[in-house]
């Protein structure tokens, strides 16, 4: 199979007409599934049932003589945070447990940091300008949080390493108004790739024009790996940190919602304990404490980190396949045509997919024609826009493996059709 | 028993000295007893046990084809917004339910108005000034947001009937920096009154100078009656809101804390849907939603209304016979000798003494001394600044029967010695 643009005119038109009757016979056929968002299936989700036999009225809800079930413990009852605390590689002391969301917890940083300002520095709302650093593609609901606060987001090309850090350090370093980084370090959303430990180094040792610089390290993926003999695994970024004498400039996010039951797990931040401190001084303001037994719910469901090891790779189990239905179909359909890119990833929710450049809008639009629903193209981008209109995430997570591949015929097709309107229109 | 200010100072010396060496006694006795929150006891708590067996392993985890164990829904399942909307009395379509805590749904209300504005009105923190009036004595955490984001706070009396609604109507129809009232309309903290329904229709009929202007009603105990016979009432302030052309003017808050298990039930907002459209607008930037396994547990193990009412029951079986310890003390040792006042309220969790003017900070550290945490004097005026030095909020939830009767003891004794030292020194 040759490239698309090897091929006459006369060819691409008549594959064009093959092409679109196929995509007539599969829009017949009715499809109607969502792949938006990266959400565990039905059957995925099942594996956390347990969780809810781990406390009854029979049980003792008491953890070292600590009541669960009353008011009290602001930031969380340490059982909890041990068990957080191994599994993100810190001491419990840098762990602060939230209620059910890192979006939240993310959210409420930024909110806090606007309002307030970071360990006394002088609020966001009061600065003249505050910017952020967005590697791209990225998380749309991180970036949904900076723009909401009006805060000035800046594309970062993210790398097969991780974000372009010349760039990254050349902002960092000389810009005051830049105060902060979203980062998905491991498995990144969308792409799929991990940070470099040179990548992570160079983060840590970054010398920030601005006193309340942050990376916003959000740890979504971390145990989220797809197979047992081939993981990603970076480095810890407070320990870089301190050792690059940055003790308190990164702020780290992570939750069960991807290990458990997406919506009812728990979350942390987690940080240096100057940060900390500064966290508690306003969480204290806001809230009583968190669910204190769901988080003896987790804490007894999975013991330690190991348990929490073995649970991921039943969900490895179910995604696994899912990836490879994407993978091999692409590899299959599109590689040698090569009218689209990806990078196959060893864990994470995702497949980042990235068309010819101003076909993605098209694409995603086809393939809602036949009943399927992707995450809007350009979503990857702030402001929605990607300047090259070719990247789309493929979430594969939550239809069934037969829906998959159905969806997946789908989309090839939609690909197809979409880039040779383009190779055409830009032959003429 | 005559008042103390009838004694001679002869006599006052003699109680004084007979009053110090009881308290020496029982000083001795080590009392270490913290009254300083309203907390259920460990045994009132238990009764919520039953929650914990209403979702298991094999239960369907769906609500009418709602999955409850994914993402989604934003704003809470119908089924806990349908709960919540007959406890209130309003619409399901005019509640949104949250996570664990109603205060932190208070402080995002707040947080998003300084931020963000209310409904398109200019965000407060763009504003030259912004105040909230507070009825005295009131709840310290309510007053701690508003301290937290720099707002003024007023002043208001608080009558047998509510707020001093001749006060309210002046600053709020003439003030536009006037952004909000803090109220807890029914058994009221601390003071355990309820609004007439003459106050709240005059909160209803308010025609503030700002449009942002909203009352921020904290529905904390609403359902929480001492008594079978005798339960305080309330109008629905929406419903007066919308009669008096007022629809958008009212956050209404409630939350199942101290209905099920503190920290680990859930919370609601209930306002017009106009104003729940400006909220969803931040909230989905903010999580992805609540936890929604936890909305079915407390749905399944109420089932509607009269389940929370039965329920409810069996809370005031624990807390009415404490409540009783403390009225039939002060009674009995304080009400003769005139050195302190009290109202009997019928629900809510609080006992309010106010002592003789100047008394109030010097019986808290006595009782201290004895071993006895009360809140702090001062804890519910804003700023910690009770312009009487009188007010003592007393809870007698948390202790056993037998440990509030010797803290009681304790601090009767604190009130009779600092009062006695007052009246002294003033004759001096």
């Amino acid at each position: 199979m040759k490239p698309y643009k090897e091929w006459s005119e006369e060819q691409l038109v008549k594959e064009y007409q093959s092409l679109l009757e196929q995509f007539e016979e599969v829009k017949a056929g009715g499809l109607s599934l969502d792949m938006s968002r990266g959400k565990p299936s039905a059957a995925q989700v099942e594996i956390s049932r347990g969780l809810l036999d781990v406390l009854t009225s029979t049980s003792d809800l008491t953890e070292n003589g600590l009541d669960c079930c009353n008011y009290g413990y602001l930031d969380g009852i340490p059982e909890a945070k041990e068990l957080i605390a191994d599994i993100v590689e810190v001491e419990p002391e840098n762990v602060i447990i939230y209620g059910n969301s890192s979006l939240n917890v993310m959210y409420d940083q930024i909110s806090r940091s606007w309002s307030h300002g970071v360990m006394g520095h002088t609020p966001w709302c009061r600065q003249e300008k505050v910017k952020f650093l967005c590697p791209v593609p990225g998380y749309d609901r991180h970036f949904a949080i900076t723009e909401w606060f009006g805060i000035e987001m800046i594309n970062i090309p993210l790398n097969d390493d991780g974000p372009d850090m010349d760039l990254v350090e050349k902002y960092v370093n000389n810009d005051p108004t830049v105060k902060g980084i979203w980062c998905v370090p491991k498995y990144s959303n969308p792409t799929g790739t991990s940070y470099s430990d040179e990548t992570v180094r160079r983060m840590a040792a970054l010398k920030p024009a601005a006193p309340d610089f942050r990376l916003y390290w959000d740890n979504a993926y971390n145990v989220h790996h797809l197979y047992d003999d081939r993981q990603d695994e970076i480095l810890e970024i407070l320990h870089c940190c301190e050792e690059a004498g940055n003790p308190d400039m990164v702020y780290k996010f992570f939750s069960t919602s991807k290990i458990t039951f997406p919506g009812s797990g728990i979350a942390a931040l987690i940080a240096s304990k100057a940060n900390l401190e500064d966290v508690r001084r306003q969480l204290r303001i806001q809230t009583i404490g968190y669910d204190k037994l769901n988080m003896l719910r987790h804490v007894r469901f999975f013991r330690d980190e190991v348990g929490v090891r073995e649970h991921m790779k039943k969900h490895a189990a179910f995604l696994r396949p899912k990836f490879e239905i994407v993978l091999s179909t692409l590899e299959r359909e599109i590689r040698d045509l090569e009218i689209g890119t990806w990078i196959r990833p060893r864990g994470g929710y995702f497949v980042s997919f990235n068309s010819l450049p101003g076909c993605a809008k098209a694409i995603v639009a086809r393939a809602k024609e036949a009943g399927l629903v992707l995450t809007g193209a350009g979503a990857t981008y702030p402001y929605g826009k990607d300047p090259e209109d070719s990247n789309i995430r493929i979430a594969p997570s939550y239809p069934t493996e037969e829906e998959l591949i159905h969806a997946m015929k789908v989309f090839v097709l939609a690909v197809k059709l979409v880039s040779i309107e383009k190779i055409l229109a830009l032959a003429v």
